[in-house]
């Protein structure tokens, strides 16, 4: 079990991305979401990444952006068997905002609702 | 260089636990921080950590819970050299809350203003 990633919302990619140059991180790749309606910088850090995400259409991103504005988002914690971490989770009184696995950019991901988890947005990965 | 924990403040550390027993993350030391007003505990997710930190009195810690409630915190960074990068951010036009190095747990420490890092808090570590 590791963190794979944290996602930060910005306003935009090329400004935010300053700082990161700035620091040496390493500039990954961009890539277009389109069911979150969102642009992905990716960031290298070590073993670990930030996931810069900015909205190029309504969606969830837009959303969190007029609600809370800029700042981080979600934490992603990559798991070995996803479907029995949900059926755990559930079964500890916690709630999926994903019941299912679905299929996200580099496996099956799972949002679990922040309700339970002090208002921090996990999401689970299984590569 | 590398994510070396991410800081979440949250109202009741037992209960905030919960969660990362369930998941199998490992649970690490308790420390209280007498200058910040807050009790940390560490919790270890592979090669990095989540710290979850609680106001036991008036500080930095109570008045973000007061304000924004839980939630994720800052972002800690390990770098080789941290006055070297203080004075490369500065050259850059970042604004540091901590203009030099200061004793944090395991080494020096300094944080960034969130100014101008999209409203996210960094801290810089070395070791």
């Amino acid at each position: 079990m590791r963190i794979d990633h944290i996602g930060i919302v910005v306003r935009d990619l090329d400004s935010a991305i300053r700082f990161y140059r700035m620091i040496g991180a390493e500039i990954g790749e961009r890539t277009r979401l389109e069911e979150q309606g969102a642009d992905i910088q990716v960031i290298i850090l070590g073993t670990a990444r930030i996931e810069l995400l900015t909205p190029f259409k309504e969606g969830p991103i837009s959303r969190f952006l007029e609600k809370h504005g800029e700042g981080m988002h979600h934490i992603c914690i990559e798991v070995e068997d996803i479907e029995e971490m949900i059926e755990r989770l559930k079964a500890g009184g916690f709630k999926m905002v994903d019941e299912e696995p679905r299929p996200g950019l580099e496996g099956l991901i799972a949002f679990i609702h922040p309700k339970l988890t002090h208002h921090v947005l996990y999401e689970l990965k299984e590569r």
